[in-house]
This record gives C-alpha cells, sequence and structure tokens, in this order.
C-alpha cells in the first residue's frame, strides 16, 4: 500500500467513527431517555477520546511527507492531503491534558450556564467561565504557534479554515457602518404601513409535520439518507448519507417551525450532496461553518423568503391548516416573513438585525480571547455594544450576554460564522441566479432543481476541494465582499433595485 | 493502581463501547433511513473490531492472573475476573483472521437467505450455509479446545455460560417424551369446548401504543431509562439505564402486539434491574439467554397469561379499543391467549407447541455441528422431526428450515435457550409464589410489585455474580428440571392440579 493509501484507509476508519458519534449524537437530542445521560456521555467521550488517537496516530508523522511527495496523486488526492494535513497540526499541538481539562471545564460550565442563565446570575458563571476562557486561550495559542496565527483566528480556523480576523473586521465594520441606519429606515417604513394580520392557530404538530415534510421534499432533500424528528434545539446532524434534521413545533404559530425545517435543509442539501466518491474523506466534507451556514440560509433567507416562494407556499400552507382570510394571502405571510423587528435575542432576529447580534459577539470575544476585554466586564461591554449597534439595552443578563451555549460550552471564533454564512448565500445565490436566470422563477412554481443542480455543481459536489476564497470565487467571481448582502436588504426591505 | 483496577477501568471502556454499539444496532432496526445501510454497516464493524481489540488486550494476560492472586478482593470482584476470564479466553483464541472469515461468510449467507426463504429454495442457500456451518465448527473447535468442551457446548457457552448439552438432552428428552401426547390431549379438550368469539378491529395503532405503554408501567418498566418503539423484529437492546424495546403494530390484532410488549418488558426488567454499583462490569450483566429469555416468558407466559392477570386487563382491553360483547368477556379473553395450535412456524407457536420446534432445532444444530448430520439433508431430517414432535409436515422449506435467521447469521447453539428459558420461567415463578403468596393475587390487582421485588433480589440483582445453576438453585431451591414447566402446562391446559 502507499502511504497515500494507507492515509485513506485509515481517514475512513476516522469517518466510520464520526459517523457513530453523529448519530449518538443525534439520538441524545431526539430520542434519549433522561436516565441515559450518563451512560450516553461515556459513550460518547470513549469514541472522542479514540477519534482524537485516531487522528494523531504516530504513523501518520511518516505517511503524511510520503505521500506529499508522491507526484503520481491527482488534485482532490492532493487537496485531501491538505486537509488532513490541517487536522492533523490542530489535534497534535495540543496537549492530551489540555484536551481533557478543557472537556471538564465546558462540562461543569455548560451545566452552571443552565443555572446562572436561569436566574439572570452572570457572578454565579464568572469564575467556571473564566476557566473556559482560560483553557480556550491555551488552546488557540498553542495551535496558533503551529499555524503562525493569532490565538483567536487559530480558534476560528477550526471552524473556518483559511478565516482570518483581518478580514472579518473589514467585513463586519461595513455592515455595522451600514445597518443600524438601514434598520431605522426599515422599521419607520414598516411602521408606515398598515399592520398585516398574521394566521391564528391552534395549529397541529401533525400538520405542521407533514406540511414541512413536503417542503424538503420541494427542496429535494432525500428522504431514503434522512429523517426529521423533534429536538429543543434544532439542528442538521447524523451521518454520511444519513443527514437527520430535527424542528420543534409551537401550536400557536406555525410560521417558525416551518421556515426552521426550510434553513436545516438548505444545510442538509449540502450534507447530501457532497461527492459519494470523497464522502469519508476530510476532503469530502463540507467546506467550513461559513458555507455551511450559507446554505441554510440561501434556502431560508434568498430563496424561501422570496416572494416567488411564499406565493407558491401560500395554497399549501392553507391547505394544511385549513387557513381563509386576508392572514392567508400570500402577500400578507411575505410580509410576516420578512417583519423586522429589534430584539435581545439573537435566535429570534430577522434578516436585517441578525448581524448585529453576531458582530457584537465577535468583537467581544476576539477581546476577551486577546485579553483585551476582561470576563468580569462582559456584561457591561454586551450591553454598550447592543446600544450602538442595535439600539436596545437587555434589562437584564439573561436576556444580554447569558442568552448563548456558545462560550460557555468553548465555541469560541463560531460566531462570525453566522453573519459570513447570510453575506455569502446573498452572494451565491445572486451568482446562481445569473448564471441561470430561470432559476428563481423555477422556484415560483416549487421546482428546485435548477437551483439545487447549480449548488451541487459549484458547492455541494466541490466539498472541500479548494479554500474556502477559491471557492467562492469561482463560484461567484470574486471573494466575499459585503456588497450583495447590503444590496439584498435594500431590495428586499427597502425595496430598492 | 492494582490490576484489577487496571482491569475494571479496561472493562468499563469497553462497556462504553458497547452501549454505543447498543443504540447503534437499535437505531439500524428503528429509525435508520435504507440509504444509510452501508455506512452504519462501517461503523458497527468499525466498533466491534475496536472492541475485540479491547477485550484480547495483550495487557490482560498479566492483569488478570495478578487480580486473581489478590486475596484482598470480595466476592462481586472474584466473580467478575471470572465472567472476564471467560470472555478474554474465548476472544483470544478464535484467532482474527476466522472472526473475519465468519463474519463475512455470515454477511453474505443472510442475503442469499432472505432471498432463499422467499423462493422457499434450499439448495440455492446450501453452499452459503454450508460456509457459516464449517466456520461455525471451527469456532467452536477452537474455543472448545480452550475450554475443554465439544464445539457444539463451546458454541452454546457463549449464549449460555455454563450450559452443556449433555444437561440439554435429558432435559430435551424428558420434554420431548412429554409433549406429544400432552398436546394431543390439550387439543382434543380443547375440540369439545365450544369456539370462542375473538374481538374484531381494527384496532388503531395509536390504541394499541397507548395500551401498550400503560401495560408497560403496569409492571414496572422504567420509561426514564428506556422507550417503546416499533421494528419489524421486536427486539429489547439499547444500553445500560437505557433498555429499548420494540413492537410491531397489527390494525387486526391487537393481542399479539400486546403480548409481545409484555414479553419484550420481562427482559427489560432484567436488565433495568440489574446492580448500579456492577453495570458496566461482566459480572453486572445478565446471566445468560436461558436466563434473560426466563424473564420475558416469565412475565409473558406465567404471569400475564394468568386468569389473574386478564381478568385485570380485560377492562383495560376494552377501554383501550371500544370493545364490548362475548369476545371482550375475560374468560373468552383467556381461552384466546391460551389457544393451542400445530403450526409449521416456531415464532407464531404457542407455549405448549413451541418445545417442540427448539428441540427439533438443537438436536439438528448439533448433530450438524458434530458433522453427524450433512447440511444437504437438513430439509429431509427437518420435516422427520417436524413429524415426530409436532404430528406436523411443512409442505415446503419456507415454512420449514428456512423460517429462521438464525443459521445463516451464524447463531449455532442459541436455540436451546428459548426453551430451557421456558423452563426456567416456570420453576422462577413457581419458586416465587412459594416464597410470597402473595404475588399472583397482587398481579390480579395489577399490582406487580411484589413479583417484581422477588426477582430484583433473587435474580435480576444477582446479575452474573453466580454461575446459572447456582443461581437457580439459590432462587429456587433445585437446579433446573422439566417438572415445574410440566406441572405449569398441566394445570393451565388440562385443568390439573
Amino acid at each position: 500500500m502507499t502511504a497515500y493509501a494507507e492515509i485513506a484507509a485509515h481517514f475512513g476508519r476516522i469517518a466510520a467513527l464520526s459517523n457513530a458519534i453523529g448519530i449518538l449524537d443525534w439520538d441524545n437530542a431526539t430520542m434519549m431517555p433522561k436516565g441515559a445521560a450518563e451512560t450516553r456521555a461515556e459513550s460518547l467521550a470513549l469514541l472522542q477520546v479514540l477519534r482524537h488517537g485516531m487522528i494523531t496516530d504516530p504513523r501518520l508523522s511518516g505517511w503524511l511527507p510520503e505521500a506529499e511527495a508522491d507526484n503520481r496523486l491527482g488534485e482532490w488526492e492532493r487537496a485531501n492531503l491538505r486537509e488532513i494535513r490541517r487536522l492533523w497540526t490542530v489535534q497534535t499541538v495540543v496537549p492530551a491534558d489540555l484536551v481533557e481539562a478543557s472537556s471538564k471545564a465546558v462540562s461543569a460550565c455548560e451545566m452552571a450556564w443552565r443555572q446562572a442563565r436561569a436566574d439572570s446570575d452572570f457572578a454565579a458563571l464568572l469564575p467556571k467561565l473564566q476557566e473556559v476562557l482560560r483553557l480556550q486561550r491555551e488552546i488557540g495559542r498553542a495551535k496558533g504557534e503551529a499555524l503562525g496565527l493569532s490565538a483567536y483566528d487559530a480558534l476560528l480556523n477550526d471552524y473556518e479554515p483559511g478565516g482570518r480576523s483581518a478580514k472579518i473586521d473589514a467585513l463586519f465594520d461595513d455592515l455595522a457602518g451600514f445597518l443600524p441606519g438601514f434598520t431605522e429606515e426599515v422599521l419607520a417604513a414598516q411602521a408606515r404601513r398598515p399592520a398585516t394580520p398574521r394566521p391564528q392557530g391552534p395549529f397541529p404538530v401533525d400538520s405542521q409535520r407533514a406540511l414541512g415534510v413536503a417542503m424538503m421534499g420541494v427542496l429535494g432533500y432525500d428522504f431514503e439518507r434522512g429523517r426529521l424528528d423533534v429536538s429543543t434545539h434544532p439542528f442538521c446532524g447524523g451521518a454520511d448519507n444519513d443527514v437527520r434534521i430535527t424542528t420543534r413545533y409551537d401550536e400557536t404559530d406555525f410560521t417558525r417551525a416551518l421556515m426552521g425545517v426550510l434553513h436545516e435543509t438548505g444545510h442538509a442539501l449540502y450534507e447530501q450532496g457532497r461527492p459519494q466518491a470523497w464522502m469519508n474523506q476530510p476532503v469530502g466534507q463540507a467546506r467550513g461553518m461559513s458555507l455551511h451556514e450559507s446554505q441554510s440560509l440561501l434556502m431560508e433567507m434568498q430563496a424561501c423568503r422570496s416572494r416567488e416562494f411564499i406565493t407558491f407556499a401560500t395554497p399549501r400552507m392553507r391547505d394544511a391548516f385549513g387557513g381563509s382570510g386576508p392572514a392567508w394571502e400570500a402577500e400578507a405571510l411575505w410580509r410576516h416573513y420578512t417583519r423586522v423587528e429589534r430584539g435581545f435575542i439573537r435566535v429570534d432576529a430577522d434578516e436585517v438585525t441578525y448581524p448585529a447580534h453576531v458582530i457584537l459577539r465577535y468583537r467581544l470575544e476576539k477581546a476577551m480571547i486577546a485579553d483585551e476585554l476582561p470576563l468580569a466586564d462582559l456584561p457591561a461591554a454586551w450591553n454598550d455594544g447592543m446600544k450602538a449597534l442595535l439600539g436596545v439595552v437587555p434589562p437584564d443578563d439573561r436576556l444580554g450576554c447569558l442568552q448563548d451555549i456558545h462560550w460557555p460550552s468553548g465555541g469560541w471564533g463560531y460566531f462570525p460564522t453566522y453573519t459570513l454564512g447570510a453575506m455569502t448565500a446573498a452572494q451565491i445565490f445572486d451568482a446562481a441566479n445569473r448564471a441561470e436566470p430561470g432559476i428563481l422563477p423555477a422556484i415560483g412554481r416549487g421546482d428546485f432543481a435548477p437551483l439545487v443542480g447549480w449548488l451541487r455543481a459549484n458547492i455541494h459536489g466541490q466539498a472541500s476541494r479548494w479554500e474556502t476564497d477559491e471557492l467562492l470565487t469561482r463560484a461567484t467571481g470574486r471573494p466575499l465582499d459585503a456588497a450583495v448582502f447590503k444590496a439584498h436588504l435594500r431590495r428586499r426591505y427597502a425595496g430598492e433595485g
């Protein structure tokens, strides 16, 4: 066997392990009875230790240079080695005791966070969050040293390979300069319009589920390779060729679960569209979290909040719930689905105000990792940032800096990918429609094949063949900038263009 | 760390892996979309290889003798070492290439069996089944050599530690002498009684499920540590403190799914009742397959087909389906649940005729492993045995020797545990009622606490602390014999005693 063949077989086994972990994680969130929590935690911890051991297998330090010197390899194989070296490097440079300490600190902090959030008591969380932050900074420094990056960029790099804060600063500063004024403008225009009636429930869960399943089918989701279930926090997970999404239903409002399903379907289409030949190799994985989020937001925000889609979907929503009257007109539903509102909570935010929530968190976490903002000052800095970016100040930390699990769970460097994803979605959707002008009209007929076909060819099927910038440049003609996203917001919310 | 502590930690990790495998197997049968089959097979194969590697870890050959010489250990620890040595021995003596060959032969044979059974074409299965048999024989010989057992006894030993065919021969010969005449007698008496009306459906799945869940609760199943789902072949699986059972529903007949749920609940109560302190150690596992089957049959056959239970359950069945009239009287339902019929199919057999199906298979598989019956002669030998034991001859092999997956899937040595379980169930239930005469009257009030309390103390909570014979002797006063089982059948089906 060549060194490359050894590596590929080895990473095939790692994928088999990751797929097992993916299904156990899914089961955790959807099916597992409460009393099994400890048993499951032990199984997952063991499998993660085994996976870490396989990724840092000492044989790779011999195989990798030998394979990298092999000039018979094709382009995908070379890209696979690039991805494998990245994985191997970041996992090898972090000492095992640091990984373990971080994992324990996170477990303790997540538990403390649930209580602290309920009590709106930041002081109670502070010592445990301080420990998580300290260990994240150490991990970031260890990885950063190996990669020639700052600690923050090294953490970011795990979610967004190739992502750099210098670029994000420029993109986010651009948006931060545009959004506050634009939001004012949109809210003023919205206030001038007569109130739109909204559909009144109850909306039975079974009917919501059936509508969601039907719409997943319309988008092109493959039910032979996935499922739809319920969980408290919706997600897309599972395994290769077993891409499972979840939602949660509210019987007083069907519109959120439906759009949530379409969002997760966007993630799932990316996963289902990865190339079979590379499915179990690192080069066959999704390109990164901002690209992943771009695929969910492309479906949810770009395609499915378009007038075209809402017009197509309206009679189906009416049929699902026996709806009639003015609240069930396409225009009313579209108004409902594009309503803008300033709020305290990120996950409830609309397309226009969401980036402000993200920019705030990005700036704060970058400062905390760089030791420029003491954790104790976080609540005040949070509220100042909310005031500046959104014009509102949360009445307590529960609705402020305690709302998200990301920091307690050690997900530092993740937040920017949400808004990078939103910008990327706009840029990709715009490029797809330029390349194939039939895409949007087809969506208006409930035909997603032209869109998904274009995405398969240009995004999904490319997996991790290229670095993110290269992939985006090949697909849209240029690297990411804020222009298309801003134009999209202006068009949709200010009636321009 | 002492050698014992090293071993215990090691087997704790093995349990964490086994629990992961248990959930993935469960998911396979209940939730997994079709297209994920290949991905899942790879994950399971990897985890099984990893588990095999851990059980045969070379460090155990140093740790085991050291721990066994440690005179500070308590009784449970010593029993744990006994179980671990047994596991380690049988897994270490089988060469890895034999394990792999067998696993491949089984995969191929299972696939061929599905087609061969559909076509009732034994000849088509013969070569693949021959290969499975040959490898099973080799595995049995390898294990038998290490354990001082015949090949068949060594295979049996994997399902029924300590089980020996010499003992089973005596027990089964006893039964085989009794059952044909007894069955005649029961059928004749049954034919003399007027026909009993049976409840007419449809019985909606939701109502069947609700009734099943309610009855699981009556028996004492802990829903915080398990779930009820649907699968083609009902089973009890999952993980420690996560004991999941399944059933399948037939809208024209609720009685089978209900009794199936009670059967699996019996298995589940055993699993849920294992001692927490030893949950993840070999000594904390169920004692063997005949004990396991005894717990399901104790619930299904001994407790839940009693007049007491059926009388308690009848109004609940009526309420579940809005039933009324003569078919919904307790006596009619009891008659339905104790009806005897000669048939070709084991899984459809009643309590009286079931042992004949098992004795036939046991005798045949023992002869085949010993090379005393050529596989090509199996169909004829099967039909001869059916004639002798049951008085019926299947019209084709689909209803004959092709009906079960056990042999194609490499489960040689498993069959006898079904009837050993039935006999054990009778003996344990009898002993429990002698020890606590309130048990059966309580069941008549829907109170299973006295029965389950006794089982927890005498069976479930003992796990693998004792060998099977010792456990049974401690619980019932003597090792297994056929007397109580025969007396039970006479009492229930011939109105004696």
